[in-house]
């Protein structure tokens, strides 16, 4: 296979960086859908999930900042259509189940579409920075990485916890 | 809130009917994108995983049709803007890497992307149809779960068991 070579080879790097403007795209969108995600809950649990995720999140892309730094290249992000379409489902979810007794309900499974999202991206990084051999940058990625996973583990238990029981009660 | 009560109530189940038509959509796109990922792959391995992720898919499919009946509803997808840009993305990577020793590594982390929508949405589904109280669909909603998350777990495999190496040192 390959037999045509390249002119220019991009390798684990290059890939790596890519990887990284995504991320730090998604993230920027992220903080931009959560206010109106915790605007548009029905529940103070909810609506105080989200704002805490949003104050994370900020904390999120100074992290990233630091690592383009590393890198020694502009923080710059690169358009990502995955997050660009995941967001939309949520905003779906606002305007359809408005008023609805779901609302909550489907606004945690969208926030936990974006978390996943982000735990697949991050996981990746983590992956490739150890291969390229860079501790320093490894932490960082896997800083946030844990949030991210603690982030999704924290809307299950809201889910389940009561906001799912809830949908259903008042459908009823 | 909500004090202005919408005609007509949706609840959970409406919630929940929304959610399968998503992913089966999400599944038959999948299920089209997977032979273009591992025909475009470079290493056999990377090949043959997609390819047994193909095959797993199409249970999956078999399983949501499944579940549309256990419903009594018409199997029918819903547009997933989510996975359509999460594919976008996939498809982005073996464009701009074709012939790169790094494009097998980023089709693995494209693939996990994928993964992790899936995990995500029938996570939440699980938890939905939990709390519908309809143990039978459960039990088919898990079933995929746990493929997607074996799946995932495959992928992170094939990248530190030599992908990512080989897109490092290739380039070097």
């Amino acid at each position: 296979m390959a037999t045509a070579k390249r002119a220019t080879t991009k390798g684990l790097e290059a890939l790596f960086l890519d990887g990284l403007k995504d991320v730090y795209y998604a993230e920027k969108k992220i903080l931009k859908a959560l206010p109106k995600m915790a605007k548009g809950a029905e529940s103070e649990e909810v609506a105080a999930a989200f704002e805490k995720h949003r104050v994370e999140t900020e904390g999120q892309v100074d992290r990233l900042e630091q690592v383009f730094e590393l890198m020694d290249k502009p923080a710059r992000g690169k358009t990502c259509p995955a997050i660009d379409g995941i967001l939309e489902e949520g905003s779906e979810i606002l305007d359809e189940y408005k008023g609805d007794p779901a609302l909550d309900a489907g606004l945690v499974g969208a926030a936990q579409a974006v978390e996943h999202y982000e735990i697949a991206r991050y996981g990746t990084l983590v992956a490739w920075a150890e291969q390229l051999g860079k501790s320093d940058i490894v932490k960082l990625l896997k800083d946030t990485l844990k949030e991210e996973v603690a982030t999704d583990e924290a809307l299950s238990g809201l889910g389940e916890g009561g906001v799912n029981e809830r949908a259903l009660e008042q459908a009823a």
